[in-house]
Protein backbone atom coordinates (compact mmCIF):
# COMPACT_ATOMS: atom_id res chain seq x y z
CA UNK A 1 0.00 0.00 0.00
CA UNK A 2 2.23 2.83 -1.33
CA UNK A 3 0.85 6.23 -1.81
CA UNK A 4 3.10 8.20 -4.74
CA UNK A 5 2.80 12.12 -5.40
CA UNK A 6 4.65 14.87 -7.27
CA UNK A 7 5.42 17.30 -5.41
CA UNK A 8 7.52 20.92 -5.83
CA UNK A 9 9.60 22.55 -3.18
CA UNK A 10 12.25 25.42 -3.48
CA UNK A 11 11.22 26.04 -7.27
CA UNK A 12 12.48 22.22 -7.79
CA UNK A 13 9.95 19.35 -8.93
CA UNK A 14 10.40 15.82 -7.44
CA UNK A 15 8.55 12.62 -7.18
CA UNK A 16 8.02 10.84 -3.40
CA UNK A 17 5.97 8.49 -1.27
CA UNK A 18 3.56 10.20 1.35
CA UNK A 19 3.95 8.63 4.47
CA UNK A 20 1.07 10.01 7.57
CA UNK A 21 2.33 13.79 7.00
CA UNK A 22 5.87 13.14 5.40
CA UNK A 23 7.00 12.76 1.98
CA UNK A 24 10.33 10.28 0.96
CA UNK A 25 11.53 11.55 -1.76
CA UNK A 26 12.24 8.87 -4.87
CA UNK A 27 14.52 9.33 -7.44
CA UNK A 28 12.45 8.84 -10.47
CA UNK A 29 9.09 8.70 -11.50
CA UNK A 30 7.33 5.74 -9.54
CA UNK A 31 7.14 3.54 -12.85
CA UNK A 32 10.52 3.95 -13.70
CA UNK A 33 13.27 1.84 -11.84
CA UNK A 34 13.73 4.27 -8.76
CA UNK A 35 15.66 4.38 -5.57
CA UNK A 36 14.39 5.21 -2.24
CA UNK A 37 16.26 8.24 -1.08
CA UNK A 38 17.49 9.69 2.38
CA UNK A 39 15.26 12.83 1.71
CA UNK A 40 12.22 13.53 3.71
CA UNK A 41 10.14 16.44 3.43
CA UNK A 42 7.09 18.07 5.77
CA UNK A 43 3.95 17.60 3.22
CA UNK A 44 2.78 21.04 4.79
CA UNK A 45 6.04 22.32 3.51
CA UNK A 46 5.81 21.27 -0.76
CA UNK A 47 3.51 21.80 -2.99
CA UNK A 48 1.42 18.46 -4.28
CA UNK A 49 1.03 18.37 -8.22
CA UNK A 50 -0.66 16.13 -10.37
CA UNK A 51 1.38 12.93 -9.78
CA UNK A 52 2.23 12.35 -13.08
CA UNK A 53 2.56 13.50 -16.87
CA UNK A 54 0.89 11.12 -19.07
CA UNK A 55 1.85 11.22 -22.85
CA UNK A 56 -1.75 10.54 -23.53
CA UNK A 57 -4.52 10.58 -21.14
CA UNK A 58 -7.46 8.59 -22.14
CA UNK A 59 -11.20 9.27 -20.92
CA UNK A 60 -14.36 7.18 -21.48
CA UNK A 61 -17.88 8.43 -22.57
CA UNK A 62 -21.29 7.41 -21.06
CA UNK A 63 -19.50 4.50 -18.37
CA UNK A 64 -21.95 5.47 -15.61
CA UNK A 65 -25.90 4.59 -16.60
CA UNK A 66 -26.90 7.40 -14.61
CA UNK A 67 -24.74 10.15 -16.71
CA UNK A 68 -26.45 8.32 -19.81
CA UNK A 69 -29.86 10.36 -19.97
CA UNK A 70 -31.68 8.93 -23.08
CA UNK A 71 -28.83 7.58 -24.66
CA UNK A 72 -28.12 3.86 -25.09
CA UNK A 73 -25.84 2.15 -22.96
CA UNK A 74 -22.12 1.69 -24.92
CA UNK A 75 -21.74 -2.06 -26.73
CA UNK A 76 -18.00 -1.21 -25.88
CA UNK A 77 -15.77 1.35 -23.83
CA UNK A 78 -16.19 5.07 -25.91
CA UNK A 79 -12.65 6.38 -25.19
CA UNK A 80 -11.68 10.11 -26.29
CA UNK A 81 -8.28 11.80 -25.80
CA UNK A 82 -7.71 14.78 -23.38
CA UNK A 83 -4.43 16.51 -24.65
CA UNK A 84 -1.02 16.76 -21.84
CA UNK A 85 -1.37 20.02 -22.02
CA UNK A 86 -4.74 20.29 -20.24
CA UNK A 87 -2.96 19.37 -17.31
CA UNK A 88 -3.21 20.73 -13.69
CA UNK A 89 -2.95 19.49 -10.33
CA UNK A 90 -4.22 19.39 -6.69
CA UNK A 91 -5.26 23.35 -5.73
CA UNK A 92 -4.63 24.47 -9.45
CA UNK A 93 -6.88 26.96 -11.10
CA UNK A 94 -9.41 25.58 -13.41
CA UNK A 95 -9.50 28.77 -16.01
CA UNK A 96 -12.59 29.19 -18.49
CA UNK A 97 -11.31 30.40 -21.35
CA UNK A 98 -12.77 34.17 -22.62
CA UNK A 99 -14.22 33.25 -25.36
CA UNK A 100 -16.53 30.53 -23.29
CA UNK A 101 -16.92 33.44 -21.18
CA UNK A 102 -17.95 35.62 -24.16
CA UNK A 103 -19.91 33.04 -26.08
CA UNK A 104 -21.90 31.90 -22.20
CA UNK A 105 -20.79 28.52 -22.73
CA UNK A 106 -21.85 25.85 -20.23
CA UNK A 107 -18.55 24.13 -18.11
CA UNK A 108 -18.97 21.43 -16.03
CA UNK A 109 -16.43 19.60 -13.91
CA UNK A 110 -16.71 15.74 -13.75
CA UNK A 111 -15.59 13.78 -11.00
CA UNK A 112 -14.07 10.40 -11.75
CA UNK A 113 -11.92 7.54 -10.73
CA UNK A 114 -8.81 7.09 -12.79
CA UNK A 115 -6.02 4.35 -13.77
CA UNK A 116 -2.72 5.46 -13.87
CA UNK A 117 -1.06 3.01 -15.88
CA UNK A 118 2.86 0.80 -14.86
CA UNK A 119 4.31 -0.63 -17.40
CA UNK A 120 4.37 -0.65 -21.28
CA UNK A 121 1.07 -3.10 -22.75
CA UNK A 122 -0.49 -4.07 -26.06
CA UNK A 123 -3.16 -6.64 -26.75
CA UNK A 124 -3.83 -7.02 -23.19
CA UNK A 125 -6.45 -9.77 -21.73
CA UNK A 126 -8.84 -8.46 -19.11
CA UNK A 127 -7.35 -11.02 -17.02
CA UNK A 128 -3.78 -9.74 -16.97
CA UNK A 129 -4.98 -6.04 -17.29
CA UNK A 130 -4.67 -4.78 -13.21
CA UNK A 131 -0.79 -6.46 -13.46
CA UNK A 132 -0.22 -3.38 -15.91
CA UNK A 133 -1.68 -1.14 -13.62
CA UNK A 134 0.95 1.44 -10.85
CA UNK A 135 -2.45 2.21 -9.09
CA UNK A 136 -5.24 5.03 -8.90
CA UNK A 137 -5.88 8.68 -8.43
CA UNK A 138 -9.13 11.10 -8.92
CA UNK A 139 -9.55 13.29 -11.83
CA UNK A 140 -11.71 15.84 -12.58
CA UNK A 141 -12.74 15.74 -16.37
CA UNK A 142 -13.81 19.40 -17.34
CA UNK A 143 -16.02 19.74 -20.04
CA UNK A 144 -17.33 22.98 -22.05
CA UNK A 145 -20.80 21.37 -23.26
CA UNK A 146 -21.63 23.95 -26.00
CA UNK A 147 -18.65 22.70 -28.06
CA UNK A 148 -18.92 19.23 -27.11
CA UNK A 149 -22.59 19.51 -28.74
CA UNK A 150 -21.25 21.62 -31.74
CA UNK A 151 -17.64 20.78 -32.72
CA UNK A 152 -16.67 18.05 -35.35
CA UNK A 153 -14.47 16.76 -32.16
CA UNK A 154 -13.99 17.18 -28.60
CA UNK A 155 -11.24 19.13 -28.41
CA UNK A 156 -11.63 21.89 -26.99
CA UNK A 157 -14.56 20.81 -25.23
CA UNK A 158 -12.35 18.51 -23.32
CA UNK A 159 -8.69 19.91 -24.07
CA UNK A 160 -8.24 24.05 -22.73
CA UNK A 161 -5.57 24.52 -20.60
CA UNK A 162 -6.43 23.14 -17.20
CA UNK A 163 -9.42 20.99 -18.15
CA UNK A 164 -7.92 18.49 -16.52
CA UNK A 165 -6.79 18.04 -13.44
CA UNK A 166 -5.12 15.24 -11.24
CA UNK A 167 -4.28 13.81 -7.89
CA UNK A 168 -3.10 14.27 -5.02
CA UNK A 169 -1.25 10.78 -4.98
CA UNK A 170 -1.44 7.54 -6.86
CA UNK A 171 -2.74 4.75 -4.61
CA UNK A 172 -0.76 1.79 -4.95
CA UNK A 173 -3.40 -0.97 -3.43
CA UNK A 174 -7.00 -0.14 -3.57
CA UNK A 175 -10.26 -2.20 -4.27
CA UNK A 176 -11.05 -0.50 -6.85
CA UNK A 177 -14.34 -2.26 -7.71
CA UNK A 178 -16.31 -0.89 -5.15
CA UNK A 179 -15.84 2.34 -3.56
CA UNK A 180 -17.53 5.97 -3.46
CA UNK A 181 -16.75 8.58 -5.73
CA UNK A 182 -18.20 12.09 -4.89
CA UNK A 183 -17.73 15.69 -6.63
CA UNK A 184 -18.53 19.46 -4.69
CA UNK A 185 -19.22 22.24 -5.79
CA UNK A 186 -18.80 24.87 -3.10
CA UNK A 187 -19.44 22.26 -0.19
CA UNK A 188 -22.42 20.99 -1.72
CA UNK A 189 -22.46 17.54 -2.89
CA UNK A 190 -23.25 17.63 -6.73
CA UNK A 191 -22.30 13.86 -7.72
CA UNK A 192 -22.33 10.89 -6.03
CA UNK A 193 -21.66 7.03 -7.06
CA UNK A 194 -20.07 3.95 -6.28
CA UNK A 195 -17.67 2.48 -8.80
CA UNK A 196 -19.01 -1.08 -8.66
CA UNK A 197 -21.82 0.91 -11.51
CA UNK A 198 -19.23 1.42 -14.10
CA UNK A 199 -20.58 0.07 -17.60
CA UNK A 200 -17.06 -1.09 -18.63
CA UNK A 201 -15.24 -2.45 -16.05
CA UNK A 202 -11.36 -1.38 -15.32
CA UNK A 203 -9.84 -4.64 -16.62
CA UNK A 204 -12.59 -4.38 -19.72
CA UNK A 205 -10.88 -0.99 -20.77
CA UNK A 206 -7.40 -1.84 -20.35
CA UNK A 207 -7.96 -4.85 -22.86
CA UNK A 208 -10.33 -3.30 -25.52
CA UNK A 209 -8.19 0.39 -26.18
CA UNK A 210 -4.98 -1.90 -25.76
CA UNK A 211 -5.91 -4.01 -28.71
CA UNK A 212 -5.33 -0.37 -31.15
CA UNK A 213 -2.95 0.89 -29.18
CA UNK A 214 0.07 0.91 -26.50
CA UNK A 215 -0.80 2.36 -23.20
CA UNK A 216 2.36 3.78 -21.94
CA UNK A 217 3.65 4.11 -18.27
CA UNK A 218 2.29 7.00 -16.76
CA UNK A 219 0.12 7.00 -19.03
CA UNK A 220 -3.69 7.59 -17.53
CA UNK A 221 -7.36 6.16 -18.18
CA UNK A 222 -10.14 8.67 -16.67
CA UNK A 223 -12.85 6.06 -16.37
CA UNK A 224 -16.01 7.91 -16.59
CA UNK A 225 -18.18 10.57 -14.36
CA UNK A 226 -21.70 9.63 -13.07
CA UNK A 227 -25.24 11.38 -12.36
CA UNK A 228 -25.29 15.20 -13.63
CA UNK A 229 -22.53 17.47 -12.97
CA UNK A 230 -23.44 21.01 -12.16
CA UNK A 231 -22.26 23.79 -14.02
CA UNK A 232 -19.15 25.85 -12.64
CA UNK A 233 -18.25 29.51 -12.90
CA UNK A 234 -15.37 31.94 -11.68
CA UNK A 235 -15.25 31.91 -8.07
CA UNK A 236 -16.09 28.44 -7.37
CA UNK A 237 -14.39 25.64 -5.58
CA UNK A 238 -14.94 21.95 -6.88
CA UNK A 239 -13.82 18.67 -5.42
CA UNK A 240 -13.57 15.30 -6.14
CA UNK A 241 -13.59 12.88 -3.44
CA UNK A 242 -13.04 8.80 -3.54
CA UNK A 243 -12.72 6.89 -0.95
CA UNK A 244 -8.95 5.92 0.16
CA UNK A 245 -7.71 8.20 -2.63
CA UNK A 246 -8.11 11.40 -0.99
CA UNK A 247 -9.68 14.59 -1.95
CA UNK A 248 -8.42 17.08 -4.90
CA UNK A 249 -9.54 20.89 -4.90
CA UNK A 250 -9.57 23.17 -7.83
CA UNK A 251 -10.53 26.51 -8.01
CA UNK A 252 -12.53 28.23 -11.10
CA UNK A 253 -11.02 31.28 -12.38
CA UNK A 254 -11.92 33.83 -15.55
CA UNK A 255 -8.84 34.07 -18.07
CA UNK A 256 -8.33 37.66 -18.20
CA UNK B 1 16.62 27.55 -45.50
CA UNK B 2 17.61 24.72 -43.30
CA UNK B 3 16.53 21.12 -43.60
CA UNK B 4 16.14 19.87 -40.03
CA UNK B 5 16.17 15.54 -39.71
CA UNK B 6 15.78 13.23 -36.75
CA UNK B 7 17.83 10.15 -37.33
CA UNK B 8 19.55 7.13 -36.08
CA UNK B 9 22.97 4.94 -36.64
CA UNK B 10 24.59 2.48 -34.16
CA UNK B 11 21.00 2.27 -32.09
CA UNK B 12 21.82 5.65 -31.15
CA UNK B 13 19.43 8.98 -31.95
CA UNK B 14 20.41 11.93 -33.15
CA UNK B 15 19.39 15.26 -34.82
CA UNK B 16 20.65 16.91 -37.43
CA UNK B 17 21.01 19.33 -40.33
CA UNK B 18 20.92 17.86 -43.89
CA UNK B 19 23.12 19.22 -46.61
CA UNK B 20 22.78 17.40 -49.85
CA UNK B 21 23.87 13.75 -49.57
CA UNK B 22 25.03 14.42 -45.39
CA UNK B 23 23.52 15.21 -42.54
CA UNK B 24 25.48 16.99 -39.57
CA UNK B 25 24.26 16.60 -36.36
CA UNK B 26 22.95 18.90 -34.05
CA UNK B 27 23.16 18.70 -29.80
CA UNK B 28 19.61 18.73 -28.97
CA UNK B 29 16.19 19.01 -30.85
CA UNK B 30 15.94 21.71 -33.48
CA UNK B 31 12.90 23.89 -31.77
CA UNK B 32 15.79 23.96 -28.57
CA UNK B 33 18.76 25.62 -27.96
CA UNK B 34 21.27 23.21 -30.17
CA UNK B 35 24.63 23.81 -31.11
CA UNK B 36 26.29 22.14 -34.38
CA UNK B 37 29.00 19.18 -33.95
CA UNK B 38 31.59 17.85 -36.04
CA UNK B 39 29.51 14.91 -36.62
CA UNK B 40 28.86 14.39 -40.37
CA UNK B 41 27.27 11.27 -41.69
CA UNK B 42 26.52 9.98 -44.74
CA UNK B 43 22.61 10.22 -45.48
CA UNK B 44 22.70 6.50 -46.85
CA UNK B 45 24.16 5.35 -43.35
CA UNK B 46 21.38 6.48 -41.22
CA UNK B 47 17.61 5.70 -40.92
CA UNK B 48 15.83 8.86 -40.91
CA UNK B 49 12.76 8.75 -38.10
CA UNK B 50 9.98 11.37 -37.61
CA UNK B 51 11.79 14.37 -37.33
CA UNK B 52 10.01 15.47 -34.27
CA UNK B 53 8.16 13.75 -31.20
CA UNK B 54 5.46 15.91 -30.49
CA UNK B 55 3.44 16.16 -26.79
CA UNK B 56 0.03 17.23 -29.02
CA UNK B 57 -0.84 15.96 -32.62
CA UNK B 58 -3.57 18.26 -34.02
CA UNK B 59 -5.33 17.26 -37.02
CA UNK B 60 -7.88 19.53 -39.08
CA UNK B 61 -11.24 17.74 -40.42
CA UNK B 62 -12.67 19.27 -43.28
CA UNK B 63 -9.83 21.69 -44.79
CA UNK B 64 -10.10 21.04 -48.54
CA UNK B 65 -13.17 21.74 -50.16
CA UNK B 66 -12.27 18.61 -52.28
CA UNK B 67 -12.56 16.28 -49.50
CA UNK B 68 -16.04 17.63 -47.96
CA UNK B 69 -18.42 15.47 -49.69
CA UNK B 70 -21.83 17.04 -49.21
CA UNK B 71 -20.61 18.28 -46.22
CA UNK B 72 -20.92 22.10 -45.53
CA UNK B 73 -17.59 24.69 -45.49
CA UNK B 74 -16.99 24.87 -41.65
CA UNK B 75 -16.65 27.98 -40.59
CA UNK B 76 -14.15 27.53 -37.74
CA UNK B 77 -10.99 24.86 -38.30
CA UNK B 78 -12.25 21.42 -37.21
CA UNK B 79 -9.11 20.22 -34.95
CA UNK B 80 -8.87 16.78 -33.71
CA UNK B 81 -6.14 14.57 -31.63
CA UNK B 82 -4.28 12.00 -32.80
CA UNK B 83 -2.06 10.70 -29.79
CA UNK B 84 1.57 10.34 -29.80
CA UNK B 85 1.62 6.42 -29.65
CA UNK B 86 0.48 6.28 -33.28
CA UNK B 87 3.76 7.78 -34.33
CA UNK B 88 5.81 6.69 -37.08
CA UNK B 89 8.38 7.68 -39.45
CA UNK B 90 9.83 7.69 -43.15
CA UNK B 91 9.96 3.84 -44.34
CA UNK B 92 8.37 2.25 -40.94
CA UNK B 93 5.05 0.37 -41.72
CA UNK B 94 1.55 0.64 -40.97
CA UNK B 95 0.41 -2.02 -39.21
CA UNK B 96 -3.58 -2.68 -39.62
CA UNK B 97 -4.56 -3.81 -36.50
CA UNK B 98 -6.30 -7.64 -36.55
CA UNK B 99 -9.98 -5.80 -35.33
CA UNK B 100 -9.93 -3.82 -38.25
CA UNK B 101 -9.00 -6.67 -40.51
CA UNK B 102 -11.73 -9.03 -38.69
CA UNK B 103 -14.35 -6.30 -39.31
CA UNK B 104 -13.05 -5.27 -42.67
CA UNK B 105 -12.55 -2.22 -41.59
CA UNK B 106 -12.11 0.68 -44.64
CA UNK B 107 -8.08 2.07 -44.41
CA UNK B 108 -7.27 5.08 -46.05
CA UNK B 109 -4.21 6.89 -46.16
CA UNK B 110 -4.77 10.79 -45.83
CA UNK B 111 -1.26 13.25 -47.46
CA UNK B 112 -1.41 16.38 -45.42
CA UNK B 113 1.60 19.11 -45.03
CA UNK B 114 2.34 19.44 -41.37
CA UNK B 115 3.00 22.70 -39.12
CA UNK B 116 6.09 22.12 -36.56
CA UNK B 117 5.65 24.60 -34.07
CA UNK B 118 8.65 25.67 -32.69
CA UNK B 119 7.58 27.97 -30.11
CA UNK B 120 5.62 27.60 -27.23
CA UNK B 121 2.43 29.86 -27.84
CA UNK B 122 -1.49 30.57 -26.05
CA UNK B 123 -3.56 33.53 -27.84
CA UNK B 124 -1.49 34.35 -31.01
CA UNK B 125 -3.05 36.57 -33.77
CA UNK B 126 -2.56 35.82 -36.94
CA UNK B 127 -0.57 38.01 -37.91
CA UNK B 128 2.26 36.53 -35.11
CA UNK B 129 1.59 32.62 -36.18
CA UNK B 130 4.28 32.07 -38.40
CA UNK B 131 7.20 33.51 -35.99
CA UNK B 132 6.14 30.68 -33.63
CA UNK B 133 6.73 27.84 -36.76
CA UNK B 134 9.92 26.01 -36.81
CA UNK B 135 9.35 24.40 -40.19
CA UNK B 136 6.75 22.16 -42.21
CA UNK B 137 6.99 18.66 -43.17
CA UNK B 138 4.94 15.81 -44.89
CA UNK B 139 2.39 13.63 -42.68
CA UNK B 140 -0.04 10.74 -43.29
CA UNK B 141 -3.24 10.76 -40.98
CA UNK B 142 -3.94 7.15 -41.73
CA UNK B 143 -7.79 6.54 -40.97
CA UNK B 144 -10.20 3.18 -40.30
CA UNK B 145 -13.32 5.01 -41.62
CA UNK B 146 -15.98 2.94 -40.22
CA UNK B 147 -14.68 3.16 -37.15
CA UNK B 148 -14.70 7.18 -37.75
CA UNK B 149 -18.21 6.65 -38.56
CA UNK B 150 -19.32 4.46 -36.04
CA UNK B 151 -17.38 5.36 -32.28
CA UNK B 152 -18.69 7.94 -30.13
CA UNK B 153 -15.24 10.30 -31.02
CA UNK B 154 -12.06 9.64 -32.79
CA UNK B 155 -9.53 7.87 -31.39
CA UNK B 156 -8.78 4.43 -32.88
CA UNK B 157 -10.44 5.60 -36.45
CA UNK B 158 -7.31 8.13 -35.93
CA UNK B 159 -4.25 6.75 -33.52
CA UNK B 160 -4.33 3.55 -33.41
CA UNK B 161 -0.28 2.66 -33.47
CA UNK B 162 1.79 3.17 -36.61
CA UNK B 163 -1.50 6.02 -37.58
CA UNK B 164 0.33 9.07 -37.96
CA UNK B 165 3.23 9.18 -39.79
CA UNK B 166 5.65 12.17 -40.42
CA UNK B 167 8.76 12.94 -42.21
CA UNK B 168 11.27 13.05 -44.19
CA UNK B 169 12.49 16.36 -43.08
CA UNK B 170 11.68 19.52 -41.59
CA UNK B 171 12.45 22.68 -43.94
CA UNK B 172 11.99 26.35 -42.02
CA UNK B 173 11.68 27.87 -44.96
CA UNK B 174 8.79 27.26 -47.65
CA UNK B 175 6.30 29.05 -49.34
CA UNK B 176 3.36 26.79 -48.01
CA UNK B 177 0.51 29.38 -49.20
CA UNK B 178 0.83 27.22 -52.97
CA UNK B 179 2.54 23.80 -52.69
CA UNK B 180 1.82 20.91 -54.89
CA UNK B 181 0.56 18.20 -52.38
CA UNK B 182 0.37 14.79 -53.81
CA UNK B 183 -0.47 11.25 -52.29
CA UNK B 184 0.46 7.66 -54.07
CA UNK B 185 -0.62 4.04 -53.19
CA UNK B 186 1.81 1.78 -54.90
CA UNK B 187 3.10 4.50 -57.33
CA UNK B 188 -0.67 5.44 -58.59
CA UNK B 189 -1.75 8.92 -58.19
CA UNK B 190 -4.63 9.13 -55.68
CA UNK B 191 -4.67 12.61 -54.12
CA UNK B 192 -3.20 15.65 -55.82
CA UNK B 193 -3.95 18.96 -55.01
CA UNK B 194 -2.78 22.90 -54.13
CA UNK B 195 -2.13 24.05 -50.68
CA UNK B 196 -3.92 27.58 -51.58
CA UNK B 197 -7.10 25.22 -51.85
CA UNK B 198 -6.99 24.83 -47.87
CA UNK B 199 -9.97 26.60 -46.44
CA UNK B 200 -8.41 27.88 -43.18
CA UNK B 201 -4.83 28.91 -43.56
CA UNK B 202 -1.75 27.77 -41.40
CA UNK B 203 -2.03 31.58 -39.52
CA UNK B 204 -5.81 31.36 -38.91
CA UNK B 205 -5.42 27.69 -37.82
CA UNK B 206 -2.86 28.97 -35.12
CA UNK B 207 -4.53 31.56 -33.97
CA UNK B 208 -8.28 29.80 -33.53
CA UNK B 209 -6.59 26.94 -31.57
CA UNK B 210 -3.96 28.84 -29.42
CA UNK B 211 -7.11 30.69 -28.07
CA UNK B 212 -7.94 27.58 -26.12
CA UNK B 213 -4.76 25.45 -25.46
CA UNK B 214 -0.90 26.00 -25.70
CA UNK B 215 0.92 25.04 -29.06
CA UNK B 216 4.29 23.76 -26.96
CA UNK B 217 7.59 23.18 -29.05
CA UNK B 218 7.40 20.27 -31.24
CA UNK B 219 3.96 20.10 -31.32
CA UNK B 220 2.35 19.15 -34.92
CA UNK B 221 -1.10 20.59 -36.94
CA UNK B 222 -1.74 18.34 -40.00
CA UNK B 223 -3.49 20.73 -41.89
CA UNK B 224 -6.18 18.63 -43.39
CA UNK B 225 -6.26 16.48 -46.69
CA UNK B 226 -7.70 16.84 -50.05
CA UNK B 227 -10.09 14.76 -51.79
CA UNK B 228 -11.12 11.05 -51.66
CA UNK B 229 -8.39 8.88 -50.44
CA UNK B 230 -7.88 5.39 -52.00
CA UNK B 231 -8.71 2.14 -49.27
CA UNK B 232 -5.18 0.48 -48.40
CA UNK B 233 -4.32 -3.12 -47.71
CA UNK B 234 -1.69 -4.85 -46.74
CA UNK B 235 1.30 -5.38 -48.56
CA UNK B 236 0.65 -2.10 -50.12
CA UNK B 237 3.22 1.02 -50.48
CA UNK B 238 2.30 4.74 -49.40
CA UNK B 239 3.81 8.27 -50.15
CA UNK B 240 2.96 11.67 -49.68
CA UNK B 241 5.06 13.86 -51.77
CA UNK B 242 4.84 17.58 -51.37
CA UNK B 243 6.92 20.07 -53.06
CA UNK B 244 10.17 21.10 -51.38
CA UNK B 245 9.73 18.87 -48.84
CA UNK B 246 9.99 15.45 -50.09
CA UNK B 247 8.51 12.61 -49.97
CA UNK B 248 7.27 10.28 -47.15
CA UNK B 249 7.31 6.59 -47.94
CA UNK B 250 5.08 3.28 -45.49
CA UNK B 251 4.54 0.62 -46.05
CA UNK B 252 1.12 -1.36 -45.22
CA UNK B 253 1.33 -5.00 -42.91
CA UNK B 254 -1.12 -6.82 -41.32
CA UNK B 255 -1.01 -6.97 -37.39
CA UNK B 256 0.06 -11.18 -36.60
Amino acid sequence: MTKFARFSINQSIKHGIVDGNTIQEISKPPYEDYSITKNIFDLSNVSLLSPVQPSKIIAIGLNYKSHLGRREIPKVPEPFFKTPSSLIGPEDSIIIPKEALDEKVIIQPEAEMVVVIGQACKNISSSEAMNYILGFTCGNDVSARDWQKNDLQWWRAKSCDTFTSLGPIIETELDHNSIKLKGYVNGKLTQEQTTSDLIHSVPKIIEFVSKFMTLLPGDVIMTGTPGDPPDIHPGDTTIVEIENLGSLKNYVEAEI
